[in-house]
């Protein structure tokens, strides 16, 4: 029983039928319990959740929830050592990452797989339709020897490994392949699982099965209870590719199936661009919410301008906040590196923080329960020149040490701009206070 | 002659009269000469230059044109090296900063001015009232004992020093004051020039020098060119403290001084917050823009969340990029070591990209001339997967080299992330239009 049906046969809406899993996500949040089911059922939240995995954490995303940062790991031909994706893994869990998504292209992708999934207490995606490719390629010779059992046997094969969500490039279809070949692009299909999906699409003149057969993907879904994560393989690689009409044909196509997922139980997600000129990013969120029946908005990045590779981490903090704070829910992290080659652990680390921070600008200024109050709790520190306290509460505890030490003050109150000149120093405005006090007594 | 008197004898908009400067700037901007005319008569566009330096870049700032970034550099007493702040001047300019400031605080304030001075191309801003305030203290043991004539005659040798435009926190008068006594703040004053003068004015019982006697301040700046930048030294310097009825009064205040400098001949422009959620940027660009006849708006960052200092060039990354969308038209950077410490040059450099990212994304939202086209270049190159040429075009290219060396792929005309599955190559979407000529020429 998925948790989606789990819910809906609940009588009411809280007591003791509520999952423990729902109760946990409505404690993490502060929000009530009967707001998490209420999201549930109507499929403005999810909660990724594998039920052949145990020990992951409950995590939700949605509408009202903390906005969640996912990090991508995952081995490629180059860089091919599970080893060190464990290492990224530890980078991305340290630095809060909610969820992972094991995107891995080297040689042995169900063991990297299964590495992670083993290491990984947060809910953890895949992209099958890699596997799928990249076996067919090794056996064959091309991605154009994919056989629809394939794409099916490898979804499975994640589903029964424990995956918690899934990316299914479901809206590449003949339809909107066709749509975006009319519309013409800078940069045509900058997604892998979109771009193999195409190529197979033409090369046999046949529906994308996960499109065609998406009945079977809800059959393997709701038997592993595993959320869809519906991929935007035609999303746009440049800002001048935005919103074009090739993304909303997708777009369109990937809000029925969030209807067909729904009435069959299965926990569903939208993913989304991509680069984005800022001006886009808020007409955006509101298509995908309208379009997609506001199932849960999944967002990479996205990038606010294409000239950045090297910060591009810092292009989609900018993008992702404003998409954010615009209503997405679930942001992917971008690394330094994301155009150029793999991240490093090191990378893993700076991306999600640049998420994270993006994430929670965005939740003060969406009223999540609890974000201003985190940054009241700092400013005060800051006022009381508790570095300390300060230390405890900041996103980075360890970098902020390390910096404050490396840059260290004389006067240790303070830090080593201002020094004894440090205007959060009492002396300054005290006078004021006093000066009214004094001005009350005398009665002038 | 003030340039901006010079502007208001022009007879035409365009023309032998026009100043080599605003010519400059119009040709750099991509915008008609008439435009700046017409911006500086207005004073919605200033093009700081003191007429007693010589070779400074010309520099416009303001409506119509691209959004400016500007690197805080200057010795404090705990790092106080010339020489260091000369590394970090070249620093800046490497990374393509449009002006700088020099807020030294150190031992020798003029000797340290006067040689970035020297070494510095682009226009330069100070913030006279430290030396004023520091010199007091060191002369007699503290800040009140600043003398009127002593912040008039630090001011006017910034000015005689060839400095371009200064901040002056001329709206903290005892009315501000008073309002952000009785407001109540989490963080009160964290402006050093705003300290310096509240507690000034309250302890003598006076009114800030530099409101009360405006015409001096003009007349100075008249006599060299000097721009103004009224300086908000009552901004927040916390999330919760944003848009209070403190920085809004001192914001009233600023507006009826751009009047008179405005009467006088004098440019000017006014600095804004500081730490702000997302959703009040845009309402404090539309205040700042109606309080202040629409003159450019210089903000630092803001800061869209306190909790992360180490990162805090990303969170101004973020308020500066929604802020200059909105309309602000010159971003002061944030650096990682804001509210930790005096920065490194490397940190210098960091933040000055941040900003440029931050500004460069607002500019493809605002429609600012060329903008787009840049990044049109980059994605075009991208999609060939033309490595040099994304290298040249990239905001920062030595880093964009480094990386591309250290994690390499195998495959040269891709990167590591991908190899040879990157769905940038040609034979992804190929087969879609080449089934498309094939159809056409059948006829099927």
């Amino acid at each position: 029983m998925t948790l989606m049906r789990t819910i809906r046969d609940l009588a009411g809406e809280t007591g003791d039928g509520v999952p423990a899993e729902v109760q946990a996500v409505a404690e993490a949040e502060h929000v009530p319990v009967a707001a998490v089911v209420d999201g549930l059922r109507r499929g403005t939240i999810v909660i990724p959740r594998n039920s052949a995995s145990a020990g992951v954490k409950p995590t939700g995303i949605g509408a009202g929830l903390r906005t969640k940062v996912n990090a991508n790991l995952g081995t490629s031909a180059d860089f091919d050592s599970t080893e060190e994706e464990l290492t990224k893994l530890r980078a991305a869990l340290d630095a809060r990452a909610d969820t992972v998504m094991d995107l891995s292209t080297g040689a042995d992708i169900d063991g990297t797989r299964r590495a992670i999934r083993e290491a990984c207490d947060v809910p953890l995606g895949t992209v099958p339709i890699y596997e799928a490719g990249i076996e067919a390629m090794r056996a064959h010779g091309s991605v154009d020897d994919m056989s629809e059992e394939s794409m099916f046997e490898v979804l499975e094969r994640h589903a029964a490994d424990g995956v918690d969500f899934v990316t299914l490039h479901c809206g590449v279809t003949r339809e909107s392949v066709e749509r975006l070949r009319r519309q013409g692009r800078i940069c045509d299909i900058v997604s892998r699982g979109g771009a193999f999906h195409a190529r197979w699409s033409v090369v046999h003149g046949r529906e994308n099965p996960f499109y065609e057969h998406f009945d079977r993907v809800l059959d393997i879904a709701g038997r592993y209870d595993v959320t869809l994560s519906l991929g935007d393989g035609l999303r746009p690689g440049a800002g001048a590719d935005a919103t074009d009409r090739a993304q909303v044909q997708e777009t369109i196509i990937l809000g029925e199936l969030v209807d067909a997922a729904r009435a069959a139980g299965v926990q569903v997600m939208i993913e989304g661009p991509g680069h984005m000129p800022m001006d886009q990013i808020a007409a955006n969120v509101t298509l995908q919410k309208r379009l997609c029946g506001d199932a849960p908005f999944y967002v990479l990045g996205p990038l606010v301008t294409d000239v950045a590779p090297g910060y591009d981490h810092i292009v989609g903090a900018i993008g992702g906040a404003i998409c954010a704070a615009a209503g997405a829910d679930f942001l992917c992290y971008v690394t330094p590196t994301e155009h150029i080659g793999l991240p490093t652990p090191k990378d893993v680390a700076e991306g999600v923080i640049a998420s994270r921070i993006a994430a929670h600008a965005a939740d003060i200024a969406k009223g999540v329960p609890g974000a201003l109050e985190w940054d009241n709790e700092m400013s005060r520190a800051r006022r009381a020149l508790d570095w300390e306290r300060q230390t405890e509460l900041c996103i980075d505890p360890a970098r902020f040490a390390d910096l404050r030490q490396a840059r260290a003050s004389a006067s240790p109150d303070t830090c080593s701009m201002c020094g004894d000149y440090c205007p959060m120093r009492d002396e300054w405005l005290a006078p004021a206070h006093e000066a009214a006090s004094t001005s009350t007594e005398s009665g002038r």
